[in-house]
């Protein structure tokens, strides 16, 4: 018996072993564990980050009066609590409208390490997508005046953006979304599976490893790799026609390419593909490999796969929730009655 | 100079000794310094006050899936960062509606000491009040059924149900209330002003002193008495007519009855009155002397009542933003954008 089990974690361990090698060939990266290491990839060289400018962003992602309404902060479609999404299958912003390309909110957690943001990529980093959301009319649907009126009529804030950026900062809305940006940054989770690929070979079960074996062996980290697996512009539908699309759906960018969703964390984001149609991780396992790689997956190869994408939940951030200051005289007025 | 800055403290001092009893006359109480008397004002003795129960209690605050839409939790209108209200004129609830009496968000952070819950009073304690909200159309629409489906639906909820009540719990509507109740028991918000209460007599300035005896002396306090500065039942428009009612808005109860609002923390709550009417604190004091107790009050006067309020602002109870255990597949599926 002992024998037998030792032998079993020499297999389990010589696998590991080659399979981190594997995984590494297939594209597949770990957060670093050095901390200085994922400070370096994760900040912004134009705009550094520090402990005063993650404390100002993190309050402003809190921030409701950043919408027209005072009612939508980023929080509350990428919401921290709920794997940094809404759960929705489309987006609700302003009066309740719904995306009208059917888009659902992509989680916040680890969107640092993606190449492109937004469904269809359009924007380069968090900096520039953190400007989108504030202004789109179903979303929060705020002018950009309306976003540096509110934050420049609160002294605490004032202060604030002067501690971050020192006494002659200008407070542009461009200024706010780059704090909102690096408060975002931080939003990293470390799983199991970086410490398998950062060489603990026992970090991961021996059942999640044969998942994630049966993950590379069958295609998906042609599209799913590097840190995020996820995070570049890939066709879609290559294999076969996505079952769920419906008329006016976001059908990929200009020249058909979607941006592929991180799988940190994919237990907690359901539901799944932009269009949010797919309530179960097992069937969108299924219907990527019919459509992107032409496999019909059995019952067992998507449970390894399955089992393997649930050991990829990673560790949180803790998240003091934040105060907000009191608005002032000078702070802009919300009428959500009647406007 | 030195002289007269001693024969000022000592001033103040003496006036601090006879304005905490004439304020303790005058039905003021401050919240207890003392852990343990504090526990036990504040807890239920028919659901007592666990670490458990809080924990638990907090993350259902937090919970969106609580709402028919799956977007709208307590802490939505009842904003823990926002003074425990929302800064609108009438709460906005699902589908974007609005309030049908105009009725604003009271603040969450010390409703504990209120005699009475909702503005109507027709609720007489938290665990009871709980239960409104998700229910109500107008906010977060959902039937007893599905908050419980949601709630059982999730393995983590149910074992921390288990912990905080035994075993053998029945995870009913009424019990998911009274948790969230054991929650918002916690939030209490001790303020200088409790401490001079307490008999620190130079917890609050001189300014405020003097605030505080016009606040007596004009009779504010025949209302806003006791823990809460407010919290019963009162006659609205005594000696005047309220200059913002409009057509619908809410009249007060059966008998003309409005609860009385702490005023607590209420430089963080405008805008002001039942309605949300009035924008500023001062605006909002001068028309209560208007309407309630028959005196104009003077600019100076009201900049004293305005000074003594300021030093009601209280310290928060830390809270760290609770990460929500993942939907399941046995977990209501939510269709907003079609129902």
């Amino acid at each position: 018996m002992k024998a037998l089990m030792l032998s079993a974690i020499v297999a389990t361990s010589v696998m590991g072993a080659s399979l981190i090698d594997e995984a590494k060939t297939a594209g597949l990266k770990p957060i670093p564990a050095n901390k200085k290491a994922l400070e370096k990839l994760t900040s912004n060289p134009k705009n550094p980050t520090t402990a005063a400018k993650v404390e100002l962003g993190k309050m402003l992602y809190f921030e409701p009066r950043l919408s027209k309404s005072g009612l939508i902060s980023c929080n509350t479609c990428h919401n921290l609590g709920l794997g940094g999404s809404d759960g929705m299958s489309a987006a609700i912003g302003h009066k309740w409208k719904a995306n009208p390309h059917h888009l659902s909110s992509p989680t916040v957690y680890n969107a640092v390490f993606y190449s492109q943001q937004f469904w269809d990529g359009r924007s380069p980093h968090l900096e520039d997508q953190a400007q989108g959301p504030m202004q789109a009319a179903p979303e929060m649907a705020a002018p950009k005046e309306l976003v540096t009126d509110v934050v420049t009529s609160i002294p605490t804030y004032v202060t604030m953006f002067q501690k971050a950026y020192g006494k002659n900062v200008n407070i542009t809305f461009e200024k706010i979304a780059d704090t909102i940006a690096v408060f975002e940054r931080t939003l990293v989770t470390p799983s199991r599976y970086d410490d398998f690929l950062n060489g603990n070979k026992k970090a991961l079960t021996a059942a999640e490893q044969k998942g994630l074996k049966t993950f590379i062996d069958k295609g998906c980290a042609t599209c799913h790799n590097d840190i995020a697996l996820g995070g570049t512009m890939q066709a879609f539908n290559i294999t076969g026609e996505y079952k769920y699309m419906k008329v006016g759906d976001f059908k990929g960018d200009a020249n058909g390419l979607v941006r592929v969703p991180t799988l940190r964390n994919v237990t907690e984001t359901a539901p799944y593909y932009h269009n949010g149609q797919v309530a179960t991780l097992s069937e969108a396992i299924k219907e990527m490999g019919r459509i992107q790689l032409g496999v019909e997956l059995n019952d067992q190869e998507t449970n390894e796969i399955e089992t393997f994408l649930k050991a990829l939940e990673g560790k949180k951030p803790a998240i003091a929730y934040p105060m907000l200051p009191a608005s002032t005289a000078k702070t802009p007025k919300v009428d959500v009655v009647n406007d």
